[in-house]
Parts: C-alpha cells; sequence; structure tokens
C-alpha cells in the first residue's frame, strides 16, 4: 500500500520551529512565496506579537492556520503546578482564538517524580478540566503520543492506542489525537490504530519528518522525509485511507538544519515532500 | 504492589559490560571479592581468550555464569549478509558450550534500508534456523525487545508484546524472552505481558539499571538503579509474581560511569542493587 506522490503543495504545511531561525513575519513571506499553504504556529513564535495582527498577516499571506503548538504538560507531583498547567492550557485557548487557529497540539508531559499511571491519570483531567473551555471556543484539541524516550518528562502517551483509549474515554468532539511518524513509526500496531483513528472520527493531525541512522540527539536531530528509515508514504496511505484530507505537516527539530540559509532548507522541505512522503 | 528489599547479593549478576575498563579475569576477581554472584560474559570480553578456560576461572571465582550476550543481528537486506548472521549466531552457540553459559540473549536486529515488517519476518527466519544448533547445545535462546528508538539498526523487537507473540510462534522449550527494565519500562503493557511471559513458563532472564533524565546519550548514558525514572522496584515485583527466581542482572551502559575507578562503581552497583532494585 502506498501513496499517490504528491505533485503540488495544496496540503503542506509547515510548522514555524521547523525554520526556527526566521520570525514568524519571514517565515510567513517565505513560506508564501514557495507556494506552502499550511502553517503551524508555536507559541514561542507569538511572544512580543500582537496575536490577533499575527493571525491577520497570515491569512494575508495566503496561509491556512492549521493549529497553534502546544498545550499539554499537565503532569507534576506538586497541585500547584498541575493547576498552574491548566491555567496555562486555558491560556493557549485564548491564543488560539485570537490567533485563528481551529486546533490546540497537546504534548501531554509527564514528571518523572511519580508513576506514569500517576501522569496518565492527571493527563486526563487536565484535558476533560479544559474541555468545556475549549469546545465554548469553538477550539478543539489533540492528544500527540511522544516517543517512549520522552517518557520521563514530556509524554506519558506514548502509542496511538493510549491516545485512542484517551480520546475515546474522553467522549468529547473536542478531543482528538494527533499523528506524527516521527514518534510512531517503530510501533507494530501503528495500522491498526491509524485505522482506529478514522473509526473514532478523531484523527485531526497528521506530522511528518524522518528518524536519522544514527540519531545523535534525542531532541534536536531529526532528518527531512526521505533522510532516514520512516516509511512517510506508507504511513501516510494509512492515513489517507481513514478519510483524512488535512494537511501534512512537517515538524523538524534540527541543529543541522537551522544552521543552513533557511530559504535553502525551505526547497529542501518542499523537495522531500514532493518526492519522499 | 512492591518486591522485598535485596537484603544479599545471592541474584546479583553483572554483565562485564558494565565494568568494561576491566579484562573479564580483573572482573571476575571484584565481583566475586565483593560477593557478586553471577556474571554474564558478553563476546567482546572473550577476544584472544580460551572460552572453555574463561568458564573455568569464573566458575573458580564461585561465579555463576548466567547468560552470554549477545546473539542476533538477523536481519539485512542482503541475503549474504543474513546468512553470514546465522552463521555468527551458530558461532555463539558455540562460545556459549566452551564457557558454560545455558542462554544466549538475542539482541534481534534491524535494517534501515528495508522496512520493519521485512527486518521482523527475517528476524523470526534466523531464529527458526538457529533453533535446532541450540537445542542440541543444550543452550536456551532470549529474544530482548529494545526500547523503540533502537528499531533503525538494532533492534525491530520493540515491545514485550512483540517478543512474547514471537517466542509463542516459535513454539520451543529453547525459546523464551528477556526483560530489560531500560527498553520496557515506558509501556502501559508491561505488567500484563510480564504476567503472559510467566503463563508462557519463557521469563528466561530480567535485566537492570535506569533511565536518566535527561538522557544526554541515545547508548551510552545509561544509569544505576535510583538514577532515574524507572520504578525498578515495581518492575521486579511483576518479574517475582510470575515465579522467576533467577538472577537480577545489571547492564549499564555509561560513559559516565566507566571514567570512575571501577572498584568504586562497584560498590555503588551493589549500594543500588540493595536500596533501589
Amino acid at each position: 500500500m502506498s501513496a499517490k506522490q504528491l505533485t503540488d503543495l495544496s496540503q503542506l504545511c509547515i510548522h514555524t520551529i521547523t525554520t526556527k531561525p526566521w520570525g514568524i513575519e519571514e517565515a510567513a513571506k517565505n513560506f508564501s512565496d514557495e507556494g506552502v499553504k499550511g502553517i503551524t504556529v508555536w507559541r514561542d513564535a507569538l511572544v512580543n506579537r500582537n496575536i490577533r495582527q499575527t493571525g491577520h498577516l497570515l491569512r494575508n499571506h495566503g496561509l491556512e492556520i492549521v493549529s497553534l503548538c502546544r498545550g499539554g504538560f499537565f503532569p507534576a507531583k506538586e497541585k500547584k503546578k498541575r493547576e498552574a498547567a491548566i491555567d496555562d492550557n486555558r491560556k493557549a485557548i485564548e491564543e488560539a482564538v485570537e490567533l485563528g487557529a481551529p486546533l490546540i497540539v497537546l504534548v501531554c508531559g509527564a514528571d518523572p517524580a511519580q508513576p506514569l499511571e500517576d501522569s496518565r491519570k492527571q493527563i486526563r483531567w487536565g484535558i476533560e478540566a479544559i474541555i468545556p473551555d475549549a469546545a465554548a471556543a469553538g477550539v478543539k484539541l489533540a492528544i500527540e503520543p511522544l516517543h517512549p524516550m520522552y517518557a520521563d518528562t514530556r509524554s506519558a502517551i506514548n502509542t496511538l492506542a493510549q491516545a485512542n483509549d484517551m480520546a475515546v474515554q474522553l467522549n468529547s468532539s473536542t478531543v482528538g489525537v494527533a499523528v506524527d511518524v516521527y514518534h510512531l513509526w517503530w510501533d507494530p500496531m501503528l495500522e491498526t490504530e491509524i485505522k482506529r483513528c478514522g473509526e473514532n472520527d478523531h484523527l485531526f493531525a497528521f506530522h511528518i519528518c524522518d528518524w536519522n541512522t544514527p540519531t545523535t540527539d534525542l531532541l534536536l536531530d531529526r532528518g527531512l522525509m526521505g533522510d532516514g528509515a520512516i516509511p512517510v508514504n506508507k504511513i501516510r496511505a494509512w492515513v489517507e485511507a481513514t478519510g483524512f484530507n488535512g494537511f501534512y505537516e512537517v515538524e523538524i527539530f534540527s541543529n543541522k538544519y537551522w544552521k543552513e540559509d533557511q530559504a535553502e532548507f525551505l526547497k529542501k522541505i518542499i523537495k522531500a515532500y514532493k518526492e519522499n512522503s
């Protein structure tokens, strides 16, 4: 099973962090000039900006705002920190409204000072607490399972099965999941669980990049599609089989690519999108 | 559920690689002097040694040889390489016999040049090919699932569910699994799958160490029990509940600890074994 080659950029979205050396205004102009159609905004890109005006600027460049990254980080051994996290997620919902982003991606969090089971419960409670705010604001929430190598501090949700289970339990049209090939490509249950996303009508986002061999940094050594071991095209075919017709979002943290000229890097992204995605 | 504190060293085994700066003879003497009762031998520790005599030396130090590390690395896109891998596993079986090791741990392998599904099939074929040799030699084989961050090159078997499935499919009393907390601690199915090991009577080995926060190297930054996020005691309780009464094997690859005086490090291992395992 393979997906049709991508011959145009109508479904290409790029995360602001992918071209981190650019400010969001510069990213928007360059993305637009190259024909990119979607942008996912990281909250750090909005610091010292008028968020509403930034949203207008992005749309004026012809960019669809796909999501705001990121909410989450719910678990903490201390109650005060958990409450602060919920407040911060409510703030993220307000920012999404101002920006005009229909979706917030949740990097759920974990606290190595407590058992994973506790972190998992707290994630569920945290999402439950913000569902009414998100629903009232018309903003959806996507649970993003993260690679097991991030289970200590970044996310206690480490498989798509877990994310699907949690979304099903929460039983709200506001809550779905985000599938990122980097985090999930190794999982023998991936095809089955992507299918399950479709059955539950809650596949809200699809992120792509590649796994470098060797990977030299646990966080900042993601590859461009085609650089590494991930069968991006095959996973895209599974995603499309669910009926998903949203954006394919390029999310790359890479010390190597951030050192390059970002205009050149953007050309590489577009080439990799068309040839290896 | 927690396991009883370990008050003596009767079940403590240490891997030769854990104190890598020592040659195997020096490791054996030091382990023995400190009261360690088991040793798992890495094949690199046997280079330029008479293997049979080395086995005698270890036993003369009062050490039980728990296993030989490691066989496996079956998958390869090229057929010639797969055949060479099977030959090498047969050599490992001979070495285990010479050494007097009753078990070989299989790091199953992966080839990023082909789909994980192909690597998984080739692992199964590889193990099937060597079962008759292992059975004839009286050597058992333990499939060790490795952390998903090693799915590109080291192992396409990344969960205990996969290892259990494969052991059940192979349906041979020669084949079981090895549970290593480092690789599996994050998995929400871990308790269930450890129970399944017990039901199938194929839990052949139990390896311990810890996951450092932050982890600075994908391979060589393992922690001592108590250094990090892994609930070693809780997982040991699950393992003991299956009826497992073998060794608890300390397997640590650590640039940090290898730089220390190894006699001091050995004292730390024993302390961590008693207090945090």
